[in-house]
């Protein structure tokens, strides 16, 4: 029996590193059953035990994605306070570096897919709505230091999201416009505009 | 020669029809030259006569898309002057129609096209630049009447666009978190934080 939990583990994490290696070069558009048994030096029919639609490759898809990017080092374990805390949560997501815009291509890339179908457009707006709430409470924490003017943190919040996420969409068009030094004084000056 | 000509354009018009009727039904992911050529009620053979490769028919999407978007009928020739310039070019991209809600999400799914192929990448960075141009000489018109505080026009335009798509991407994944009225709630308070 344990013999059997650990081959499944092993596959699993087969089948993420093959996941993540397909995305990293080919995007969602080219995340096909296919493509991922190649990778694996498997045969499609085995993928499709796993995965019996490209539905639900993508759905795993996501999810590998959302965990390699919980689990990702992080700076420090403690992001700053206040609008410090803001500031790095958003920096931190901001392709400033290589393996960022790498990292945002895939994201940009799942929007596409998740749009298509309502329950992995769930999923997404689940995590999303996760993310607006970590940035909620870093807005009220910056508003009772007085850093932030007073007003609705989760509208705050999710003006903030909706900032980062549309700065992201228009470095990965335009990188060479948008050095990170520009996308942090684009950040800097919106931070500023919070202040009381 | 001018039948070959009416020809041509009629055929045009006839491939233009089939890949918005795909993409407004299943977007770019769905946009393959097997979709257009039944929706045509043609054969794919035909269909890579015009486009001979998959490459060929998304750069012809996305221009076909443009054209949408820029032939679409507005409220009123002029969208006002100064900020209120500003506030009708944003609040007329944003997904607060079905329409609209519609036309976005082949446009989020276009970047994932877009993302995949410098070529196509540029072309798409080349219609968001002009885009900022638009909204920048908006600013400085709401800049010289005093509306909009001091500062890079330029940067302020990207900020702005960067807010809008973020936040149809938001909007898109969570249509009901975000009625028309708090998108507009949200671009008003971004827009009342630029003035002086």
């Amino acid at each position: 029996m344990p013999r059997h939990k650990g081959d499944h583990d092993a596959r699993r994490r087969e089948v993420s590193g093959a996941v993540r290696r397909v995305l990293a070069v080919h995007g969602f558009g080219g995340l096909t059953l296919r493509a991922v048994a190649a990778e694996m030096g498997a045969t499609t029919g085995l993928l499709t035990h796993y995965f019996p639609s490209k539905r639900d490759l993508v759905a795993y898809a996501l999810e590998v994605l959302d965990e390699q990017r919980t689990s990702r080092p992080r700076p420090a374990p403690d992001t700053g306070e206040g609008l410090a805390g803001v500031r790095a949560m958003l920096a931190d997501i901001l392709p400033t570096t290589a393996e960022s815009v790498a990292s945002n291509r895939v994201w940009v890339s799942s929007w596409d897919a998740a749009l298509g179908d309502p329950e992995l457009a769930a999923g997404h707006a689940a995590r999303y709505r996760r993310s607006r709430e970590r940035l909620q409470r870093h807005v009220e924490a910056a508003q009772e230091r007085g850093e932030v003017a007073e007003g609705d943190a989760g509208e705050v919040a999710a003006a903030l999201q909706s900032f980062v996420l549309g700065l992201i969409v228009q470095v990965l068009l335009e990188v060479d416009a948008f050095p990170p030094e520009r996308q942090l004084r684009l950040l800097d000056d919106y931070l500023a505009s919070l202040r009381p």
